[in-house]
């Protein structure tokens, strides 16, 4: 009898990433296409699958040698149909018929899930979260998004939008949205968030700033040149940005902690980079803002998988495939 | 064969309320027995095993016509040795093998959670929730409690503390907390919490009020009386500070919503006795702290069972014992 195995798929907008996993989380091979989002997205299905029957071809695997394929994507998921419809930057406006083309071409079970909720996935089961039975994931990418695996399940919520911790609101006054309300996490931490808040902080800042004077000089700034100038120089003023993205990053945090109690919150995304000097910040706040009980037992974490997030998780998804 | 039946039990500082249940959720039975809490609370469970025996003689019953007990209980409840610890108001200090007792002497099957989940899990079967798999339950009572059901499950979280919504951080600068933190909602709207926003805001209130008469006469006020002199007096401070909880409400409803997109968040305890003036003010704040799909998609409702959640959430956790 065959060894079974698991394949993951993350497709994103300039790259489809693909691996193929023991049941156990392993990944065996690993490797990835480019996206090709011309004529409305329409070869992107075509493609994953030519690319899938040539490495099975390849390593000389059968279809009946997998429990199933696991796919994250961007746009709304209808998990039952397995179509997904609204993902912009794949250019696909109208309905996707996913699962049904992925089966029948490969003869392969297929199953998806949106991309953030399947990089939450592969953080829990690999990374970060010890393959815990309650963890939520945050990434803080140019915007903000994540997943939440409760009781070993993933939310979805009764539109999907579970999970959608970007909008939580922290500044009931702050920054416009472009969800159309004020104040969400996301105009804070995310990658262009940091830099609306130095823009914000440096228009009140009277001393002395190397960012301040970028700022000035109409540089193009980024989340981690904010970063960097205040762990390697001490910038006053990019310390005064950090320690305010950590502060609401840590209230946002601290009220998921106190309503869902994780064992991990895990920070991943690109402005998670910025490492310990980020988390040791988010976690002083987030014990500010969480009763003793939550305090003591949920913990900030960093993720540890980057980019292969997305394919372990997708790839857990069809481990359910077999129950 | 016999029909199979459930019993809930709702335990509580003053009353131990009692039911017994078809599957399908109809309260067949109902009573109650004071609860005595003399010598340690060490009478409470011999009462209560006495009463179940007491009731199945009555009503010509037998240990055989039931799926299970189960039982909402104040303290901290290990729902797999079905013990509780630290249950203040029964004056339970140390550690009660509560389930190993009433199994033995009743010859039921016996399973326990704590009092807020158990109002949730009744709320979402027989009452506002419409048995959909994600439902948020606030009880605003003396404190604020509550109880989070997703994908079908009640969420517990690494040390029990999931849906202990009543220290979600709303106002980082707000009142100071039971809990040691400021700023919970429980401060501003739990019974206690409204008579402190009537006293702060009365303070700089310069207009005549029957609501700031009385407070400054040394009166004694409720949450209730400030609610019926802004809704049938249409009280100037009354209304003021009716908008500041429901403002807040509705914060803290909305970043429930927007993490985790039930279908219902409901309002219930003694404060909900305010009814639809109460939830429609919450609801627009609601709307106002939350996204498009989530203001869509998420419905703040009235709780309809009032003292039977207890009893009937109680009851179904019986149900699970059966699988």
């Amino acid at each position: 009898m065959a060894e079974e195995k698991i394949m993951g798929i993350d497709l994103g907008g300039t790259t489809v990433k693909f691996a193929i996993l023991t049941t156990e989380g392993e990944i065996q091979q690993k490797w990835s296409i480019q996206t090709n989002i011309l004529d409305e997205g329409s070869h992107i299905v075509p493609d994953i699958i030519a690319s899938i029957n040539h490495h099975l071809n390849l390593y000389d695997m059968q279809p009946k040698d997998f429990i199933g394929i696991g796919m994250g994507t961007p746009g709304s998921v209808d998990r039952k149909k397995g179509t997904v419809v609204g993902a912009y930057n794949l250019k696909w406006k109208t309905t996707q018929p996913v699962k049904e083309q992925i089966e029948k071409e490969t003869g392969i079970s297929f199953t998806l899930d949106n991309d953030a909720n399947v990089a939450a996935l592969g953080e829990r089961w690999k990374g970060a979260g010890d393959n815990e039975p309650d963890v939520v994931f945050m990434t803080l990418g140019t915007g903000v998004g994540g997943g939440i695996i409760m009781e070993g399940d993933l939310l979805h919520g009764a539109a999907g939008c579970a999970g959608e911790v970007g909008h939580i609101t922290v500044d009931p006054n702050g920054f416009e949205c472009t969800c159309g309300k004020k104040g969400c996490i996301e105009t804070i931490a995310s990658a262009t968030g940091i830099v609306q808040v130095a823009r914000k902080l440096s228009e009140e800042y009277a001393g002395t700033s190397e960012l301040k004077q970028s700022l000035d000089n109409g540089e193009d700034i980024t989340s981690k040149d904010v970063f960097k100038l205040a762990e390697e120089k001490e910038d006053q003023l990019a310390l005064m940005v950090v320690d305010y993205v950590c502060y609401y990053l840590g209230l946002a945090c601290g009220n998921l902690g106190n309503s869902l109690n994780p064992s991990s919150l895990i920070l991943g995304g690109g402005v998670s980079a910025a490492g310990e000097f980020l988390r040791s910040k988010v976690a002083n706040y987030f014990e500010q803002f969480t009763f003793p009980q939550v305090t003591e037992s949920t913990k900030i974490k960093l993720a540890q998988l980057g980019n292969d997030a997305g394919i372990i998780g997708a790839a857990s998804l069809a481990l359910k495939l077999k129950d």
